[in-house]
């Protein structure tokens, strides 16, 4: 399998993206190859060793970056050598099987979706990130993909988001919950009270109603679905308490006694671990016509390596396939001519 | 002043609602008059001691209860005489000068909204909750009364939101965020950019820009503005969250050392007391033409105590009238004419 990484997306890039894809060396295949897209030069400067490894790593030019805070569909117009375009283009050109970046999301969703399509029958796609949580993971769809959600999208993110969680995470029957504002039918905005008909109206979906945003973290679902918009914050809201209030606890912890914040630390780097969300290695973009995994800004060699290794599951799993048979045997179509 | 209080609605009502009435007196005016309406009898059976502070205390009998979970309109169409429609009507007649409840907050946002109606200039009203945070108290605006939000109504939640950050908090010039998924100018939906724009050409509003979910507890700002929806999500998750994140410490250290969970303890506890929302009693449905307090389900007597002193202080601080006289100064009004 080929797999394309964009060097140059995220924060610790290049260095930590290409530490990554050397630690995923030993778990692949032999036939297996990686193509690091980015300034070559940079890259080359960052793998003394190379040259061992050669067979399995290779790299193609890419002279431009576009940074994390540029505006995606102008920075893709400017920017056409662009590692996030050239990882594009190879997607389509079929010269990659999966690509894997941790640059500017946006710029991202925006390049896989033009050059890679969607798969058929799927309207939009969407981000779907697997967070972990203390009653297990939930996989929440989508984040942050599509800002204008329609709710014939919320359906099939339902559907694509239980199959990656039936197949990637090998939950059986994965419950699916609808993030709402209660639990009740009448609860909700339009776009939620439509998307939960369909959702009932389908027999194969293990759909539990509405969920509240407390219940992501009571273990009643196994994937929420929700609007990109209401995924992002959801998303960033759990990074920003997660990180408050740990440092609350050690600022307490530092002004009773020194020793007890000590003894707390291997404690909270436990916790940290278990729910580490880089175990978890980059969220597919549902829905493209490809393997397209997206990772955090703030990636480390450890979730490129994951991200790595869950492209192959994903492709090995055919995951695609699964969306692709899904869709195109259930009854529910977008009844909304307007739109997708 | 006359406050009136559900003593039905909430998780443990009457009795923690009565309670916290009994609670607040001593910080009371002689001339303050505290209203309980409810099931008359239901409501004497909690209070031995009412004779001995019959002055402060009365009782308006409202013999039907709307539940928790019922649905908001239907429940306020069939039962004419529960707490919550009694309540809303004591502040049509004037009756009463504040009302507080912990009940349905769905039937007490369409009630007093019924009853009371709009302050002059504002469109919608819109739930505001001080969450606490590491870095301080966050005034968040809305979480919940209006899930089909318009870019005026989160311009008018920015100021009225402000002027509850300023004059209920004390927060000098209060930083007012917008709740999106980028901190540029092109992202967010159409509602957000719109809003956005809105709040740049307002010279007296502090506005720091768009925020990510993360911000709300990183201290760069003091309001957050937001649609209903997406407030609602973010302050359960934030419930649930911080419930979990404490029970997998708990756990945790369970399985390292039982006496490390006991020192551990007092410092959760702490956290606990530091950050709890109890204390910001109740939430102002902020652009109601009255004082109107919705208090969280499981709101204790404590709560409902700050409840009846916020309401005092709402109400002495005169923030409906900065908000008309804010409102009307204001050159930003309405430009779709087809909504609110």
């Amino acid at each position: 399998m080929r797999i394309a990484l964009d060097a140059m997306g995220g924060d610790d890039a290049p260095g930590e993206i290409i530490a990554g894809v050397f630690e995923s060396l030993e778990f692949l295949d032999p036939d297996d190859q990686l193509i690091l897209v980015g300034q070559e030069k940079e890259i080359k400067s960052h793998i003394p060793l190379l040259a061992k490894r050669k067979k399995m790593v290779s790299i193609v030019d890419a002279p431009e970056i576009i940074g994390m805070n540029e505006k995606p569909i102008e920075s893709l117009r400017k920017k056409v050598k662009s590692s996030i375009s050239v990882l594009a283009k190879l997607a389509k050109q079929g010269k990659a099987d999966a690509v894997i970046s941790a640059g500017n999301t946006g710029a991202c969703v925006a390049a896989f979706q033009m050059r890679m399509r969607n798969l058929p029958g799927v309207n939009r796609p969407g981000i779907s990130v697997v967070l972990p949580t203390f009653k297990g993971p939930v996989t929440i769809c989508d984040v942050g993909a599509n800002i204008a959600c329609k709710p014939i999208n919320l359906y099939q993110y339902a559907v694509m988001a239980g199959i990656q969680s039936e197949f990637l995470l090998g939950v059986k029957k994965p419950r699916i919950g609808l993030m709402s504002i209660g639990e009740e039918d009448a609860k909700g905005n339009e776009i939620v009270k439509k998307a939960r008909e369909m959702l009932k109206s389908d027999p194969n979906i293990n759909f539990i109603g509405n969920i509240e945003g407390s219940d992501i973290f009571e273990g009643v679902c196994d994937v929420a679905v929700c609007e990109g918009f209401v995924g992002n914050v959801i998303l960033k809201m759990a990074e920003g308490l997660v990180k408050g209030l740990f440092q609350s606890i050690k600022h307490e912890l530092m002004q009773e006694k020194l020793r007890l914040a000590l003894k707390f630390k291997p404690v909270m780097m436990r916790i940290y671990k278990k729910y580490d969300y880089n175990e978890y290695g980059g969220a597919p973009l549902l829905g493209v016509n490809g393997t397209a995994l997206i990772c955090h800004g703030s990636s480390k060699a450890k979730t490129i390596k994951n991200a790595v290794l869950n492209a192959k599951k994903y492709s090995n799993n055919q995951i695609n396939e699964k969306i692709t048979e899904y869709l195109s045997n259930s009854a529910i179509r977008n009844s909304d001519e307007q739109g997708s």
